[in-house]
């Protein structure tokens, strides 16, 4: 016990010296921009104002640490969503092998729509039966294991085919900055994303800094089982949760069970979560909708009802809700994070 | 800006005088036993001796923090679960108040049954039909926000009818004391119950200390409703997922996202989430039942099949799967934390 106790006292040595340290860089760093890659103008200004004005104790704006809290959709928000949402992407290329592997699934006739590109086919229906078929092939019937290495097989692999890097060297560098910024200032950042919660866990924690247990996503029931070499958990499409739109205010309820104060989004899938973070919330809130506007460094597609990451309804009601509208042109210096 | 980051720089001076005060406070308890309410014997040591295992650096053994994650089932293991599951008496005590205000409630069989105590009846059939009934009317229907605050009231003044205590007075201090030593172990302390997500939440943080993101608790689904006053969630009773038995593993998969090295659980209903933690896996684990064997001082149930709590099978399994049984007659000094 002695030798442990000693171990603690040198342990919380340490966290003195790099707090010493941290003081000191303070001193040096007053002046730093935490946005570097934000150009100066409203949207900046209104990120930098709200955690001012939570953080400033005292204040009637104050907000404890314990209920900052920061909810941040992924697709279109923290990374891209075109030509194809990435996790999309990924069962494309999973359904590519399986139907090379099983002749079965080959011949299923939503495979072939899948892989002769005809997104159509897949999305008809009211319940997009053939997505829901795609996804039942390439994420159902599998142990969470076997899922996760697929998911780290294809995420360490597969390219952009645009921008020609990997997946997760995509990710936006002034949100990446923000998520830094918030965490610095008390702020417990999740994702609430409809992408898939198995998919996203995979690589969340490296490419985010997110862990497993801050990643609300789609999720269906798993199903326990003890075999012989231990226990695994099949994944099932059972009692499937769409972590989007309106499922995106009860998915926070479910998994945080706590209002969110700042919400990022991109689309239409997003208004219900910031309605959620901003209207009639006790505390302070920020509501923030990055806009494709740069055809040129990303995408442009906003107003395009046909492409995934519509944001039409939501834009309508930014200016009476308060929420910031970000311009991907104009207020960001730089759109990927560097390698 | 400047402003801020002089409080951001004072902030930091302060965490380094609470650190010193740690570490001269350590000095003093080096000798300090962590868990003062366990008597000495093979169960305390079973937890001590895992502590040091999976803390100790260089070693092996050696589990990262990021790692250390720490499982507990609630009724009967972190308080009571006699002579009703608390929560049950919370529903006793809705149903009463909903039938004293509605004669349409006050009229169903179910409400009958169970207001004349006869609980077989709300246990029969397959699916538990009474007892789904009963929850229908005691936690559906109304927002998350009414239903907070009817568990809040509820618990701040309802009295446990044996010991005459409220209910958060009747937490186990052997356990108060394990969940400390872990959390000042770099262990994250989570509740998987098959409890209540949305009942637990109101005081898990008050009472444990676990905030409400690590409260794994069965759940429904909630509906988005924006109206005039706000957004609201309404609660159903929608896709019931409970997190019990083979559930818990599976809730630990959805909700946490990590195995846990470290498992607490009283009754069969946490064999699986046993299971999970403690078989083929690849890091040291940790798995404790507790049992309850004090009619004097608190209940004894374990070995009668009838009562809330069976613990017949996990007690079966118990030393082929290397798991502590922890007697609370025998191993605890003490049965609550004083109030």
């Amino acid at each position: 016990m002695i030798t442990d106790f000693a171990m603690r006292r040198q342990n919380l040595w340490v966290q003195v010296l790099v707090l010493m340290f941290a003081i000191f860089s303070a001193g040096y760093a007053h002046a730093a921009d935490p946005l570097p890659s934000w150009n100066d103008g409203k949207a900046k200004s209104a990120i930098v104002d709200f955690m001012t004005k939570v953080t400033s104790e005292g204040s009637p704006d104050f907000v404890p640490v314990a209920e900052r809290i920061a909810v941040f959709d992924n697709d279109g928000t923290l990374w891209p969503e075109n030509p194809l949402p990435f996790q999309m992407a990924f069962a494309v290329d999973e359904a590519k092998r399986h139907a090379a592997e099983d002749p079965q699934i080959a011949a299923d006739p939503m495979v072939k729509a899948l892989l002769a590109g005809n997104y159509d086919a897949l999305m008809a229906g009211p319940h997009h039966e053939g997505l829901l078929q795609i996804m039942n092939i390439t994420h159902a019937g599998m142990t969470t294991d076997a899922f996760a290495k697929a998911v780290a097989d294809w995420i360490s692999t597969a390219k952009h085919p645009r921008f020609d890097l990997r997946y997760v060297e995509l990710t936006y560098q002034p949100m990446q900055e923000v998520l830094a910024y918030l965490r610095a200032n008390g702020f417990t950042t999740y994702i609430v994303s409809g992408g898939g919660a198995d998919f996203m866990r995979v690589w969340s924690d490296r490419v985010y800094g997110i862990p497993p247990g801050q990643v609300v996503g789609s999720t269906a029931r798993v199903k326990y089982e003890l075999r012989d070499t231990g226990p695994v958990l099949i994944k099932t499409m059972d009692s499937l949760f769409v972590d989007d739109k309106a499922g995106k205010p009860a998915g926070i309820h479910q998994f945080i069970g706590k209002r969110p104060i700042a919400v990022f989004g991109n689309s239409d899938g997003d208004k219900e979560m910031l309605e959620y973070g901003t209207i009639a919330n006790p505390r302070p809130s920020l509501g923030v909708i990055v806009r494709h506007t740069d055809a040129e460094r990303e995408y442009q597609y906003d107003v395009n009802p046909k492409s995934s990451g519509t944001l039409v309804e939501a834009l309508k009601e930014a200016p009476a809700r308060g929420w910031t509208v970000v311009s991907m042109k104009d207020d960001w210096k730089t759109i990927f994070a560097p390698k």
